[in-house]
């Protein structure tokens, strides 16, 4: 695995980076994980949404923050964007093929966090 | 799937809302998929790393962010610290059980990225 590999190298005594600060794999991993690039992609997990849809079920989000995080998903390949000429004007929003095949490993991820995250924060509760 | 059950709930139409502003899985996830958070994580995966072996193999990361990264992954039991009585004092840092736990669901979204990130970089270039 990659980046078994890589991770394999980072042992004491042992000068291997986990990834270069300029990689691609830290622009991409920086999307991927950004505050909202999460909640979008697990928003769009199960289908298609309006902006409007992804807005309320993404509580918190601000127009400004749900715009620049699709924009940065659609570039990187992950959401795809589909307007239609209607009055008023409907834009939606789905995963891609690349898109479905990097949520398929987020949510393995997502369930352990959900399901573990009361105990984890309580303590400091 | 906790997750899934969540997100099977953000379709056109409803109003499930896939995770509280306010929930507990939010925290978590801001603090795993913090700028730094996952690579700290992936650098422990392999074993027991002292601060300066962690500063060196996570490059671009300050004294102050690995500090505050260390301190978050420590509060939330993801990450051990043991500082023993040498001199200098040495203070080495490894995962705890939950940080593995974690990590073994990270490493599969980590080898994905880093297959592809690459491609997905590619046409800003």
């Amino acid at each position: 695995m990659k980046v078994s590999f890589e991770v394999s190298r980072v042992t004491p005594g042992k000068t291997g980076e986990i990834y270069p600060a300029a990689c691609s794999t830290r622009t991409v991993l920086d999307h991927v994980t950004s505050k909202w690039g999460v909640l979008v992609l697990l928003a769009l997990t199960e289908g298609t949404l309006r902006w409007g849809e992804l807005r309320r079920v993404i509580e918190g989000i601000s127009e400004k923050m749900l715009a620049s995080t699709l924009r940065t998903l659609e570039r990187d390949g992950f959401v795809a964007r589909e307007s239609f000429p209607e009055v008023p004007p409907r834009v939606e929003y789905r995963l891609t093929e690349r898109g479905r095949q990097l949520s398929e490993r987020l949510l393995p991820l997502m369930d352990w966090i959900a399901d573990n995250a009361d105990d984890i924060v309580a303590p400091s509760r």
